[in-house]
């Protein structure tokens, strides 16, 4: 094999008697020190948060962790019912659901704030590029990530208490305000209740973290395979996938069952059109 | 990167005015030459089928293409849901329920077959040998595969279609006729029923045509496969996913919906035990 | 459950002694008369196709099927290392990397010629036409789908084939003409070599052939399924995913191995910061 | 629909200004007072932590969340160079790789200790258990799950830490002291060193903690996500897949690069076997 370019990573090595991982000593430093959730970050930033950034770090993956039945623990459920000897696979099949649709919005609502406020040290009026994000949308018709919430009214329960934790662990700055500026510039111009939902101030915590918006959605899969596990497991004690089967089949193929193709009589006098 | 052992594949190399697959020239001996199913007797076998081959290989990947709202295919249709833009991630996701549950039989069947007649020309008495199989299956309480079927009685409609493509096309031998000396006696044995279904039928066909049984299951992905982008498609369409997921969560979740756990109070008093 | 939308799917229903398949007998009218390509075109369509539609069609799909050693047959490979007895593991890790940067340009091409010639009957200039979309992603600083290739030069010997087996099967019309005047365009104005690549005639013939741009993706996602699961049964046989992984893991942490991280002793002598 | 069965999960629920997770109110109880090892633990067993347990159960999932280059993080790499706007498909791929090879030997472990020990109040003499142990599986010519490393010599340094952790938080009981005399048994019948390596001591820890041992694997792949997601993105940064693609290519094909099949000639003169 010819050399390109470099091969290099700097996550991890293993030597006969210690492991780094990110450079740090794992059975020193690491294990009985730290939690998941601080593994989390040190794969995203490549260090060990501090304890204020490990309480809020935690605080946004425990938001994320459950969502009940959704499409994604329905498409793992369903895997457990065809592979139960595969828990990887059904955990695999539910994170494969987590895309635009469901928790893009964390990362868009992150990028969009960075975005309009590369430096939040600079001294802008952040009413005012609320303004020109609210109206930029309206024009583009391009829905505002990160408020609204077709369940939680008036407003979503998560998204006081997240920001509570941040002021408390010294993140409730700029980009926290910025959000609520867009929230109540949007609500003013849409004539509606549109609050900030718990991806919406997940978002815009992640930026006053510091952390790039590309993080947000693997913060979100860190989060939902804690979740997904449970889900396979329950499945495996008490499943719903099969009777959820039966039921959606029966009904959805009702109107079609036993009737042949448009006027094509049941038995078929075609002649063989081509070889299998 | 030192070497350790070879890297090497036989399957496919690219130069600049050619390309060769398990060593035919892709665009002079194949497009438009053959069809999609020969491709698929090529990937397991590293030839090209005759014409018998071709016809019998393509029945039994026809044959396992549509199974209509199973669990593979709701968990790909829940995918659809979630991530619209991503249509390899649904057909993964549905092919990932493809496990010992619904998959398993065909390569158990061919298994079965091959490892008790390994040699088809040797003079054996094939009733002598499928009782043995019975009674040990009986004794270790273990299913037959590749018989009955919960829906389609009181025979599998597939399987006489696939034994006719099969004896038509020089398929028609020892095999077959020991699956068939297998249901006759399980049937005797276990006083009811037990009709080889179709994944009974093609793992016997699969022996027949000297096919390794494991490369059953690959048979079953490449057909499911296509019937599954079908059902993402249908689901851009015309969805489902999303009224079945909102059924189910409603379901679900009716009997613990607002009811806090165990005696706790839906307060919690509970001061904070771990930061994070 | 109570009932908000309907639950239905037209694709396959099944009774006791019948199965339909889009409204087709499944035993009756498809195994043993069409093949696995053939199920892929009624897959996408909802109708078998005629002779030369299935000629086509086929064409589309054996052209997609193999390319060797790439991300998506490594992905597969390296799944069947720690899971062999998951074949349908290894086949959907290897769709997973079917994504933008490898499948897009397929359905890219499918979507801008169909965008731009919605009707093919209307009596416009391709010349026209082509100039106006080669000059917007050259101002847009855009890439053109489906030009060009890294490996085969001076062209892409797959084109011509695909061209040859369209015009003899009645699929040589506008889109096709319209393909090779973006081309020629794009030469002109870039001033270099810019033909016309498999994924940029295929995505002609889809539209010449009347299928969705949103097919496309599918179109290649049944063919490499195939592909894969050779590659994962070769793995199998003559394994090479563990010799890779030793020799990558060798050379990526070369550098970092061994050495603690930044100035910070390989002991650790920080008390502990949080349990657990 | 008509009722079969019920359908029923007892995970988690959503009314407008609530969500309960296993009954605990997500906002007021978790948010900002558990961490992500918590909920993993949640999830498992259908309650929180007590602190020893809490710090015990993130020191087994820390140890497991990175390994480096590896095949599973490979595959997450090879599908972030075809599908980068996808990182939920990337961590998705690379757990599928999490099968029997890599990650079965904690679960093997658990399950073997569990069966063996079904209750460890029991007064029993552990070593007579490991001696049936060792010897059942040298007569079976199984590999005892949990021992021995290939990279880790004289012991995995794993395992004492992981050891001085359960002590200091009660659960360094029989689980643990049979593991220890299965090990000092295979060593003195086996003739060799054969330490118990990480997921050896992981395996015994969890029965310790009376986890089910249907639920390590479900550990391992909480962990690995983690992991995963620091790959994937260290891929979107300092790429490697795309170089260790081409020279695994260039090398794989060298022997048949060009060079047609068998004694056929270049140019096929064969006649279209079949149309398609």
């Amino acid at each position: 094999m010819s050399k390109g370019h470099e091969i290099r990573s700097e996550i991890a090595w293993s030597t006969p008697d210690r492991i780094g991982v990110w450079g740090y000593d794992l059975t020193r430093e690491l294990m009985g020190r730290v939690n998941l959730g601080d593994m989390g970050f040190l794969e995203i930033t490549g260090r060990l948060p501090d304890a204020r950034e490990s309480t809020m770090f935690n605080a946004l993956l425990v938001t994320l962790v459950e969502h009940g039945i959704v499409p994604s623990t329905l498409a793992a459920r369903m895997t457990v019912a065809g592979a139960p000897e595969a828990l990887q696979a059904a955990v695999a099949a539910g994170l494969l659901g987590l895309g635009s649709v469901f928790v893009g919005s964390t990362e868009a609502v992150a990028r969009l704030l960075r975005e309009n406020l590369p430096d939040p040290s600079i001294d802008v009026r952040l009413p005012d590029i609320a303004a020109r994000i609210v109206d930029e949308h309206r024009q583009a018709r391009r829905i505002l990530p990160g408020l609204g919430h077709p369940i939680h009214k008036p407003i979503d329960p998560r998204t006081p208490r997240l920001f509570v934790i941040a002021r408390a662990n010294g993140f409730g700055g700029r980009y926290l305000a910025l959000m609520k500026a867009i929230a109540r510039r949007a609500e003013k111009v849409h004539a509606r209740s549109l609050p900030i939902n718990a991806t919406g101030a997940i978002g815009a915590i992640a930026c006053e973290m510091g952390l790039p918006w590309q993080a947000c959605r693997g913060i979100g899969v860190m989060a939902r395979a804690v979740g997904l596990v449970g889900h396979a497991l329950e499945e495996l004690r008490q499943p719903l996938a099969v009777e959820v089967w039966h039921r959606t089949e029966a009904e959805a193929s009702a109107a079609a069952r036993g009737r042949p193709r448009g006027g094509k009589a049941a038995k078929s006098t075609g002649s063989p059109r081509r070889a299998g």
